[in-house]
């Protein structure tokens, strides 16, 4: 994190202790406002389209649970996504009897947009979710592609940016998409626990909320009823981390100040070179396949099992992650995953 | 928030921008692990029984999902209770088709436990939901009453331990309950952000697991299989602000040194005097009826704004709220809910 994430964050906890919690909250009410606006710019929208979440997963579920599926709707994906993602859609084809279907890859790596465009003409799916970096490769997915199509077929269209968002320029309207999950805590350079989601003028203007909307996202007008609020703040909950989310809006500034074309051409370039010398080496076998690649590289190492090179890289004060490929089980992957600002560098202590 | 909790966050988000995210969890490891006992030794239960959550409201969702719900299924609740609860259960109302039940209260304020266990073996509700002490007064609910009922008809049931935890001894055998949901930042005096839901070994045994489980509450075992694991992190995220489990931990650690009866005793001594003085005074009506009350006081004062008198004290550094009574719109209350540990003394700044 940046020092003025860091500083935002203490300094509210500090606050809190010292006047109150609800009673921060209301002298930070400004630098909240502006925490927003910070994000909204970050993706080219509007502060009315973002809700703060507590993180990516719960964004995702948020969304998710906006959707009044029911039996046989489809939901379609592909075949490199986040763990949690795909264990929620099938959490909702065991429960509600939802179809979940995966558009192939192309050879080269990414969905296949062509493939993926066949599979919504013909399956109309509920939902279409694609995830724009891929946790565990460089890869970067053409979301936008699958956006135009599902503009064109008048589908909703989910786009995990976990990865993406602060690791390069995201603009909802090119992505054309509903909704938008984003953590503060990876290329953001924000705090863990926050996150948020942003919610297309479609989705609030169909009406669609949470299943398990509160009194932040509604007000109960009735004994049995509730009216849900205008604007993305239906998709949060009433608590918050306030600290954590005004570290989030100093994240999104300092993203926006530095420049995402900027961040996004030196992570490249940092990550390409890591690439390069990778492969020059004999026992290492560089992971990472598509057409356009980003500042996660995934490598395997002869000879080490990931988790203890992560140990012995970690001795030597270099952050990298073991990981094991979704649908992959039973073959184990090494990756280096190096996160951040700079790629390896920044990782580099 | 007492000194210990400040400095468990404070510290670990500094670990955290000086290591890293990762890095830091994995070095405050043993840190983390002693939270859930602090947490599980609150309570009366085991570290495997806990989950932490984002807040309150998230257990009572992680909770609330879990049931797999059915047309003409009955939520039996009360008639005092927190507005975001009694909104999830519209939405599923509206969503899925379940009835909400609502048993009505004592005379002399309270849920009236006879009618309730009436209704109980009337409607056999799929779930039951009580909350230990209402958001808007002193009272407080008899829990445990409930409770027993709950369990000789084996029927699912929640407590919504918010307002009580921290406050007084609160244990999960003597209340009989199947999940418990606390919040951290309240009576408990941690951070916000932070909360927990306490899950009973009948409710992992049976297998419910959340709607949105994820990668921490489950392994992906095959392309169309997960499989949830065993002990009650099924209700949890992956992703976590381990900076406010830490201070949640410290907050738990620092109330059972104190001593839940001697804090309990306090409290309600402070605000049995905050009573009788308020009632004293012409233009004031002390809201709060019931067998047992406890820390919140609320108050109606003639000729105030609820929302101008609370600005008026904030003046004078005496924290209080304004708050609407749910289901009784168009009237307005004005309460004064002294929160924290030896009611209106420690707001008093």
């Amino acid at each position: 994190m940046p020092e003025p994430v860091v500083r935002a964050i203490l300094g509210h906890i500090t606050l809190e202790s010292r006047i109150g919690g609800y009673e921060a909250a209301e002298a930070r009410h400004g630098a909240v406002h502006a925490a927003y606006q910070s994000v909204a710019a970050l993706i080219g929208t509007q502060p009315e389209n973002i809700a703060f979440t507590e993180n990516a997963t719960a964004s995702y579920m948020q969304a998710l649970s906006s959707i009044p599926f029911e039996r046989d709707d489809v939901i379609l994906t592909t075949r490199n996504d986040y763990v949690s993602n795909q264990i929620q859609f099938l959490s909702l084809q065991a429960r509600m009897g939802v179809q979940v279907l995966r558009a192939p890859d192309r050879i080269e790596g990414g969905v296949d947009v062509r493939a993926m465009a066949d599979l919504i003409r013909r399956h109309r799916p509920k939902l279409v979710c694609v995830t724009h970096v891929p946790t565990n490769s460089g890869l970067v997915q053409d979301v936008g592609a699958v956006g135009s199509v599902c503009r064109e077929e008048e589908v909703l269209y989910m786009v995990d940016a976990c990865q993406s968002i602060g690791q390069m320029p995201v603009d909802v309207h090119q992505l054309q998409c509903d909704f938008l999950s984003a953590s503060s805590r990876k290329y953001l350079r924000g705090p863990r626990g926050s996150g948020f989601l942003y919610v297309s003028d479609r989705v609030l203007e169909r009406g669609l909320e949470p299943l398990f909307i509160d009194m932040r996202g509604a007000e109960w007008i009735a004994e049995d009823r509730y009216r849900p609020v205008r604007d993305a703040k239906r998709f949060e909950n009433w608590e918050f981390a306030w600290a954590l989310v005004l570290g989030t809006g100093e994240a999104a500034r300092y993203a926006t100040a530095v420049g995402l074309e900027k961040i996004r051409d030196r992570v490249r370039a940092l990550a390409g070179r890591l690439r390069e010398a990778l492969s020059a080496i004999d026992k290492v076998r560089v992971l990472d396949h598509g057409r356009e690649l980003c500042g996660i590289v995934s490598a395997w190492i002869d000879g080490w099992d990931p988790r203890e090179l992560v140990a012995a890289l970690r001795d030597r004060r270099i952050n990298t992650s073991a990981q094991i490929h979704p649908g992959r089980r039973g073959r184990r992957w090494g990756d280096l995953d190096c996160h951040g600002f700079g790629a390896v560098r920044c990782r580099a202590l």
